[in-house]
């Protein structure tokens, strides 16, 4: 194996794959990275078993072998190379010798036939998807994901065929909130109704951050997801919509799905709301914000009292302060609030709500009929419902 | 206790408190601060009982009163209060009441008699310091202080008195480092010879990060550091040089002392070096960077080979890789290297050096005798010297 290469070029797929790779795993071979270099390409695969990765770059020159080296010795050396060009080699001990400048590295390797293998994609059916929108969608959505350690089956965001629409949903039992992004070729995608992406897939998609256009494949048990090579080394823009050709290059981020499937849920999802309040989003969240410095273990909920134009937040925390607060509201027409209504809520909860609203006024839909979620939406935020449970007042308070 | 007074005015004390709060001390009034409201200024107290902070601001109307509240609620609450003027006072129940805009908050409070007392500053003769020179004496000193958990004596900074010079110096055995700063009014500090300030208190000076005169005292025990107040409050600036008039106001730093005694370390000092190279800073820093990536916890050395006119780095490690860099030097007239000279360095406590030097090219003297540190000077870094004891070479090497 025997590659010239840009610096820039090779630096790109190195850095991506960096945090995929285990600090601390039992298996050194996971914080190690597979070459993979053919005559006009050079992989670069990653995997921590849940996930894999694969970035493709394009070297000058390439004499086709394979070689597993430390990835982060190897990013971190070619990061603080000052030259343009890499020279990479396998040496008799089958050592990576790296070239650049007056340096010349060597680092040690680990037989390429240890490397977990990357699975196959073949037989996924490809389809285009906006990234800006899946991206929107998962961003709007992952927060109320449950914590692993609390509710491994719900640590994930679950992602749901509904007619011609993708639907994202994610709930930890206390909140529930989905996005729907239209999409026309709902068929090509191979599962049945729903998956459930784990929760480690859901943050590095948000890590890589996808604005163009994306190809994605999903069974009922793994997915793969594609993203066209960055503009800098970049053939000309894809076309968006379901054409179903997958290029050849560009990364690769391989998921394993989990194995249980989302609760039912539309069950509890309110047909109408009994009151409706107009509520500024930007103040809301500023007194939010500021009642969160009373909160501990404990106590992590506010009152809120709806009149017809004032929202009052009452917090009582024995142990560190009080807190008042008080805003204007507006009246939905019809669904007027008609007396004063008090209602209890986990203020963190709903500041992790407000934080993903596009809208600067949200409509807050009230219900007071049991185990009835309040709903929280906003014009600027096409397809995209919160549900937030309030909290029982205790009974000495009735 | 009542007190009105511009938000921005009490936000800045309040914030330069924080760091010395302690988050999880098993004293809860240590994560409180004392304010203490007089006629024309409030003084907002903070300790950790070895450092002590008073910062002092200016309300528009003051009710004199004292109370004890927890710090980080109180600074949060005020942070986050979108107004122009914060109004406080102290209740029936003895909480702190805080009010601005619609925002309505009371924090409980503690005894203000179970408050440790604040140490009397009155004995100390206090002394004009460039703020901006004293900084730059700690930032290229500091990082050779030993750790508290491996050499407790050695972890702070030594402040000594050479004729009318204050030399800051640090060393954990490996690597010791001073500079020196002029003093023209060195009687007027209450020590005898040097005093040794803990880690600690040299980190919060730094972080602190003076520009303006200070004044300062210090006796064999304690000191204290007084710093103006800030521009947008303060009066004119401060004449620089040795008078003796404290002012009233300014933020107060109140430092206990180190009881052991810096260890004597002038003998190890060398008069003059055996051979000097002339060195581009840079470049050697970059190679150090590249290096430091295969260093782990067993192998943090590379070898230096000096020629007359080329400086070649050789680092081994078996279980990583291996690296090999060489750069252009300049023989230094007189103190030519006449043969070719073998050194072994820590590589990082290397960089740590060249990491505060302001001189783009430095003069490296070399010595071989044994216990003799290698001396590291710069012409644009008046004052500072670095010595770097080179690790002996194994037996079998030889």
């Amino acid at each position: 194996m025997e590659i010239r290469i840009l610096r820039e070029e090779i630096l790109n797929p190195l850095q991506k794959v960096q945090p995929l790779i285990e600090k601390r795993s039992t298996m050194p071979i996971l914080s190690h990275v597979l070459l993979d270099a053919k005559e006009n390409s050079l992989d670069i695969f990653a995997t921590d078993l849940l996930l894999a990765f694969k970035g493709t770059c394009k070297p000058i020159i390439s004499q086709p072998g394979k070689i597993v080296v430390h990835a982060k010795a190897l990013y971190e050396i070619i990061r603080n190379l000052n030259c343009e060009e890499i020279y990479l080699r396998e040496n008799e001990n089958q050592w990576l010798e790296i070239k650049g400048g007056n340096s010349f590295f060597s680092l040690a390797s680990l037989p390429v036939e240890e490397f977990p293998s990357f699975p196959e994609i073949g037989h996924f059916n490809l389809v285009f998807i906006s990234g800006e929108l899946l991206n929107k969608a998962i961003t709007k959505t992952y927060f109320s994901m449950a914590k692993e350690e609390l509710d491994t089956h719900l640590a994930g965001l679950c992602c749901e065929k509904i007619d011609k629409k993708l639907r994202f949903v994610s709930t930890d039992r206390f909140r529930l909130t989905y996005m729907e992004i239209p999409f026309e070729d709902i068929e090509i995608l191979q599962f049945e109704k729903n998956i459930m992406i784990p929760k480690k897939a859901v943050l590095e998609i948000l890590r890589l951050n996808p604005r163009e256009t994306l190809e994605i494949g999903f069974d009922n048990s793994a997915g793969v997801i594609k993203i066209p090579p960055s503009p800098a080394v970049s053939a000309p823009a894809r076309p968006a919509g379901g054409d179903r050709q997958a290029g050849e290059n560009g990364d690769l981020l391989y998921i394993r799905l989990m194995e249980n499937r989302f609760p039912q849920y539309q069950h509890i999802i309110p047909e109408k709301n009994e009151y409706e309040a107009k509520i500024p989003k930007a103040p809301l969240k500023d007194i939010l914000r500021r009642m969160n410095i009373l909160v501990d273990e404990k106590n992590k909920v506010a009152d809120f009292l709806f009149t017809k134009d004032k929202l009052t937040l009452f917090l009582d925390n024995p142990e560190m302060g009080k807190a008042q607060e008080t805003l204007e509201i507006e009246v939905v027409p019809g669904r007027n609030l008609t007396k004063e209504m008090k209602f209890i809520f986990n203020i963190s909860y709903l500041l992790d709500i407000l934080n993903v609203l596009d809208s600067e006024i949200f409509i807050f839909g009230l219900n007071t009929a049991e185990k009835t979620p309040c709903v929280i939406t906003g014009e600027n935020d096409p397809g995209f419902k919160a549900f937030i449970v309030p909290i029982m007042e205790k009974k000495e308070d009735e």
